[in-house]
């Protein structure tokens, strides 16, 4: 399954969060250095060699994220971007974040 | 003291960090909603409407941080951002980090 051929659909709440089952099924599908906090929130650290390579990538993450209407959280240092992905909706984690997830990782 | 006119100096360690009665004086310079935590670490949140206005300020941020060669750790949120200042090589507060403050909040 190609997770980044498909879009981010709106979540208002109304669904349930993803089981343990349904995450352990996604993850498979996005890189392995992703990691699920207890389902409920996906998240992984980018490196970078300077200050400019780190907020190039920033603002192409912020720029997929007004694409696809959901938006991750970005703890930005020097040389380093730790991206967390869930659901706000529905608190926990929905398909749309291992959308993103895959998304963000073509970039 | 308008902090704002100062510039950022480079600072590889050797020094001191600010101590509690350094910090308590210079904090006087910068507005009263940023925050001192145990003399080691300055933080601030800010508010957006959007996303938009959001990033504006982040890359607003990120080009200051880069004019005066300190760069503060930004927590991104949709319609939040949270920086947080300290000088990394002396692991505390030097003048650097108030100058930065008041830079960012003329922005």
């Amino acid at each position: 399954m190609d997770l980044s051929k498909k879009k981010c659909k709106p979540c208002e709440g109304g669904i349930a969060p993803l089981d343990h089952e349904e995450v352990s099924e996604y993850i498979k599908y996005i890189r392995d250095d992703w990691k699920a906090t207890e389902n409920h929130k996906l998240s992984k650290d980018y490196s970078f060699v300077n200050y400019k390579h780190t907020m190039d990538f920033v603002n192409k993450v912020a720029d997929l994220a007004e694409e696809e209407g959901h938006h991750p959280v970005m703890h930005v240092y020097y040389g380093k971007v730790i991206i967390e992905l869930w659901t706000h909706a529905i608190r926990g984690l929905s398909e749309n974040d291992f959308i993103l997830a895959s998304k963000i990782d073509k970039l």
